[in-house]
């Protein structure tokens, strides 16, 4: 069973999805040593997991997340020595690598403030909805950094373009949720009220597709990312041909044939 | 000569254009064994031939292509081995590659119905158009299968985006023709009645263009994909000066001089 | 110091911005064999230098750049070996390496005809701002020549996707200013008269950040290009460790807790 009695952020599994959330909601749920940690850890084990089949990431009192913490990370952050500096950035790409590898499609349920490492997890997720109130800024450049966190350099030009991308690093400035869905960031703009709903059955309507499948599409649309051309159709025409062997294709066939709507088990 | 005496498709060679559709057009023009077989070995024959000289897929009937027939192709493929799976995978993905490699610029036009390995091949080609009723749908996960199908996980998300890819490919909808514009999936929208003769007209305007210097165009954006910016730069540097030893150029700089319009040759 | 006593293109420094622009405005700003090799030399000596942060590429008279000057460019190359023709082809792609390493941001401001080499400049820069009036033509397929020059089928694909990119490449036509903005290519647009002050602007915006950690942004977002994700994300944490240990960190920390505006140093 997968753990839902997480310490440093909040999570409930229902129905295969699991909801979690930064949990610090007057302080804008900035990020800590110990959440990022936990929430790497938590993906970690996702990836061996069978129950839940999809993730949202949701916002908490009107925020999605601040990012590191001023006081807590970027305080201490300052008084290290490299290892330890190399220790740290290395945990906060692990989680962005824990999140890609966990074989679970995630939607980033994303209002208010969005913002550094949070911002980075919601690039980090597969699909991302929106309030208007949306403020997403990779800001790194305001606290004296560079825009490559966290894998940021590679991942968001994939997103929303190289140009648009190069703006929002050099500059820190805010993506209004409008620019995010004209720039294929989020898939569109949800009120508020309706937001958790919404992700949830968009997780939902994606939990019930074929559950191993989406695990081999989330692989390779993360592995395929440096192949050749040539290399990314030889290991699709691999993937598939295992997935051809799964039972959910044989359900799929079988309902058609029959008229019904295919029920998948994710085998 | 340039076959056009197919027998699964259809093809019709007219001065320099290969106009090619998928020929059942009561069942929205799904592919078969043979008919997947057929269009690899002349999109391979193309890569040798100098009369075609750009190539449009047509829809036929109000529809591009329902992609693999259920009867014909699922169907089987359940009850497969796995080696037999693997060449099957292996040859719809060789239709990609040898549309990739013909050299010559591909033009979709799509109406209709677009799914499955219909919206690959809509996919693997250079340009599309579309009429407002083209739906395109990568729907692989509706089958039981993985959205990693003949290169889908390469190819799309430099297309439209790796958001927007991810999350077609993971709920299997279908892209408007107005999103697949606003995209940058299709070049615009065009009215049903108009479509064909607007996709022959636009690979008449590029096929009237320096048909080497398009090969080696095709053939950049596709060996560039996986190279380092270096690398790629280099590339550049050794494709572009093979083209100015050929006699397009000169024709071109003699009609600049001579205030004509040049006339391309394809040497 | 870095120079601006240069003599084939119009080169002023001031507080931190060089603002660069060709200089033969009443032939629209074409590129010679003595403009390639001084501006590629240029932005060379600019990797080591610490003065100047920013780069504006303004137009002149109206117009960014013609391109390759047909006269004293395309004519001389119709006459030349192989070995002569890859100097060449080498020399204006070295032109694009030395922007891309340069380590500082560059700001195209494209006005009137933006063509050729002159479109390959306004690409190979960060960002760029249009006037309504800037036409953006990748015409080397109008001179008999393939897309593939000095990058363009590496680096456009990723800034407009890879359909739009290859519609422009293989017909030569012109992407207007709006089709710019609404592809991710322009920034947004300003009026003509503007222009040059709003791209300085920007470009003094961004030199106020912390310069070191912007060269490592322009390093990652080039080099993480061909990396899988899993290197991108270990190559950003070695990146950004480097950036943690700059001044410029600790003085955007000291600025937070004293509620004052850090004032960045590039070190």
């Amino acid at each position: 069973m997968m753990r839902s009695d997480v310490k440093h952020f909040k999570c409930e599994i229902d129905g295969g999805i699991a909801t979690i959330a930064l949990d610090r909601p007057d302080r804008k749920n900035p990020l800590t040593f110990d959440s990022y940690a936990e929430l790497r850890d938590w993906f970690r084990d996702l990836h061996y997991d069978d129950e839940v089949k999809a993730v949202v990431i949701a916002p908490n009192g009107g925020n999605f997340s601040s990012g590191g913490d001023v006081h807590e990370i970027i305080g201490p952050l300052t008084k290290m020595t490299m290892k330890e500096l190399l220790r740290f950035t290395r945990m906060t790409g692990d989680l962005v690598k824990a999140m890609l590898g966990c074989g679970k499609p995630i939607i980033a349920a994303v209002d208010g403030v969005c913002a550094g490492a949070g911002a980075i997890m919601a690039m980090a997720s597969d699909i991302r909805l929106a309030t208007p109130e949306a403020k997403t800024a990779f800001l790194f450049t305001r606290v004296g950094l560079a825009g490559c966190d966290m894998g940021a350099c590679a991942i968001l030009p994939r997103i929303i373009g190289q140009s648009r991308a190069a703006e929002l690093l050099y500059t820190g400035r805010s993506m209004s949720a409008q620019e995010g869905v004209d720039w294929g960031f989020f898939s569109r703009e949800v009120a508020a009220d309706d937001l958790l709903a919404e992700a949830q059955t968009l997780a939902a309507r994606i939990a019930e597709g074929p559950n191993f499948a989406h695990m081999m599409t989330k692989t390779m649309l993360a592995q395929e990312w440096s192949m050749s051309l040539e290399m990314a159709i030889e290991a699709e025409a691999q993937a598939q041909a295992i997935c051809m062997q799964g039972q959910d294709f044989q359900r799929a066939y079988h309902a058609f044939v029959a008229k019904e709507k295919p029920v998948f088990e994710g085998d």
